[in-house]
């Protein structure tokens, strides 16, 4: 991709703990669900200083689950984790498929059988079942099974985990550690901790380097230009090889995150002042805050509402999507309509025939309508072209026009143009209304 | 997962062509970023017919990369898509491996060297810039560079797709035909079309079944008592083994998807007969529309607008995602303090306090109260406990009232507790504000 700079942790030699990630499920192979635990567990070993070879996916089908081992276990990792396929039913196929592969018996860990027939009977009665003994003690009985030697992690649903020791000599060389763990996201996560603790996953990654791992984020910014400054902080900084820096565009914000042994922190220090010096108004954060972070501390226990229109309610979800909103957000207006802008929002129908809906004078009376009509302190607005009607030569498909509205200072408005389709539009100005909101706040 | 039930597509032996995707970019292998193009292109490849059998995501390390294609070329694909790595800067290393995977020189293709000069230097003018010809150029010239005998696809950013011939007897055995697409999703989707009609991927795909695929929306129906019936319809369906069956919860509905082959049509029409007949009240969709294309056409013309509490706005910038919504949602109030729910939805105060703003007094004036105040025919109402706090004994984390009112009809109220963190909630509270609409529109 234009611009991204990765430097490679192997050649650098500062990572020697690798590992790999199986996800199992044909609802993720086949595309029906995107997979949220590949990325979840890469983000958490890549904090605890692990390296991250390969992730595979692969469906329910124990041939190709058993290739991606053998690919794995080829290329000489540390650890194999595997996510989904734990259930109780006939398909759910990881743990006999991993112990097959481990060359272990499966055998039943009676402990594991009665907790999780607890669980299942609790469910039960709570939903006034009573199922027939038979599929359900068959299905409790196959999710106790455990391959012979591996310890099991307590289940938080009803899939426990499992471990694996590595082997240095198995028949077909060695294995890695191999951590079995369950495809909902909810018990994965809440499984994770217990499983680095447990005896075979804590050994393979015990020689794991400890890393800072620092995120800068600009708004504004391209990546070719922030690549052309990494260019020449790869020239200027001695030190910028014990760097690895990674780039990528979330949302319309571009976001750095940089990882580095301690003996680095000098060399991370000046490639901030370096980029900031370079690009200083993009960068709006170097301590790792979000700009919905900076919103929330910018309006220092101010109220704010919003008025939209292209939009359409994602601002104000974005604003109540932190936990405690509630003390700062007190609502908002969705204005698809015109006579929404005028009858909740004051907006005069003969300024929207003179100047359109989308126009700067609407995105200030919409967001002075909020101030008012809403009873906070300040208040941001959106009107625009999300397409993919609408458009026109003066004001095409994109178009977007904001009010920033404060109680007792003028009210400013901007108007931009965004790229892609009906919801790119729609992000890149949900994006942009809350940067608008922090810069105005911080004005004076 | 509990209760999924997926035939083997290669055991049924109706998928005769089987394809690869490698995704790279070490933004998506740390969890930087979730991958859009893996799902993407698996979902195309199945609706064609073409088998996945693995994906697999590396990083910009050629090694990592050169020992996933291997990977795949082993397990006897026939068609690998390799997706990123393809920009003009020197880490995008994706067509350089796989040349040298697939033993061919690089050779610059003239004819698109001047193609992706012109769209450089249109870039250019437009940003008003000149930039020095060194660097730039060398980009132009790397983009431009094709595994000799490969087959190059336009680009529409800057980066050409290649497509290289399958071949029979390479030095270490037989290669399957291999496609190299970039990264951006827009750039990769709209050379899709393309990409599969060139000499090399159509030859590749030649062999590939023709399948119906048709999906059946549930909501308020558990993935174990759908599996339950899919047994009962295993045992009783003489055919039922030409079926592919994959179901998934996706935000609170459960989404059954069925490959199979014209000569299966009666089956599956059998299929959805004992389906209906064992859920039909929790059957929402056979015909493949979703909740929101239900929604719009069951308003048959009249408008929508929506108060929300706990949602906030989550329900509007939904109603809003679809592209000409404008012609049927008014707008809504997002009444996240109390103040808002009595300023603008005229909920008494009193009432308020004596039931609390999570209550079914107040969601039904919440709604009635967005009747009036956006002069709309429909609205819905959401007010609850997204959480993490603010939860009671009484009124636990979860916990969500919603009001359904028309003019001229009385007010439905409901009041549900959903599962999860403070997003889930809230997702969960979004999809049952939809549905509670089409039951209410549906009822007379």
């Amino acid at each position: 991709m234009l611009g991204r700079l990765v430097a490679d942790a192997t050649r650098l030699g500062r990572m020697t703990v690798r590992a790999g990630v199986v996800v199992t499920g044909t609802e993720v192979l086949t595309g029906a669900v995107s997979d949220r635990n590949g990325p979840w567990v890469a983000e958490r070993l890549l904090a605890l200083g692990v390296d991250i070879a390969h992730i595979t996916v692969c469906g329910d089908r124990p041939d190709d689950l058993t290739a991606q081992l053998r690919f794995l276990a080829d290329q000489g990792l540390d650890l194999i984790i595997t996510t989904g396929g734990l259930g109780p039913t006939a398909d759910d196929l990881t743990v006999a498929t991993v112990a097959a592969f481990a060359g272990r018996e499966l055998v039943v860990d009676p402990e594991l059988e009665e907790h999780i027939a607890a669980i299942v009977d609790g469910w039960n009665r709570r939903a006034g079942r009573s199922p027939a003994p038979g599929p359900l003690s068959a299905g409790v009985r196959k999710q106790a099974l455990v391959p012979a030697g591996a310890t099991s992690i307590p289940p938080t649903g009803t899939a426990p985990g499992v471990a694996i020791p590595a082997v240095d000599g198995a028949p077909s060389g060695p294995l890695p550690a191999i951590l079995i763990l369950p495809g909902p996201p909810r018990e994965l996560q809440s499984m994770w901790e217990t499983a680095l603790s447990v005896a075979p996953i804590a050994a393979a990654i015990a020689g794991r380097a400890v890393l800072r791992h620092e995120t800068i984020r600009a708004y504004g910014l391209s990546e070719a230009d922030l690549a052309e400054t990494l260019r020449t902080a790869e020239r200027s900084l001695p030190q910028f090889d014990a760097l690895e820096v990674t780039t990528c565009l979330r949302l319309g914000e571009l976001e750095m995150v940089t990882r580095f042994p301690q003996t680095a922190d000098a060399v991370y220090s000046d490639l901030v002042d370096l980029i900031e010096a370079a690009h200083g108004p993009q960068i709006f954060s170097v301590d790792g805050s979000t700009i919905d972070d900076q919103l929330a501390e910018a309006l220092a226990g101010q109220l704010i509402g919003t008025a939209e229109s292209c939009t359409g309610g994602l601002v104000a979800a974005r604003l109540t999507d932190r936990a405690g909103s509630s003390a700062y957000v007190a609502g908002g207006v969705v204005s698809y309509a015109n006579e929404v802008k005028s009858g909740l929002l004051d907006v005069p129908g003969a300024m929207i025939d003179a100047h359109g809906a989308v126009s700067e004078p609407v995105a200030q009376a919409m967001a002075e309508g909020a101030l008012r009509r809403l009873g906070v302190d300040v208040a941001i607005s959106t009107t625009g072209i999300a397409g993919p009607g609408g458009g026109s030569d003066q004001k095409p498909v994109g178009t977007v026009c904001f009010g920033f509205a404060r109680t007792g200072r003028p009210t400013t408005t901007m108007t931009r143009r965004f790229p892609g389709d009906r919801a790119s539009v729609r992000a890149l100005a949900t994006t942009a209304a809350l940067h608008l909101v922090v810069g105005g706040l911080r004005r004076d």
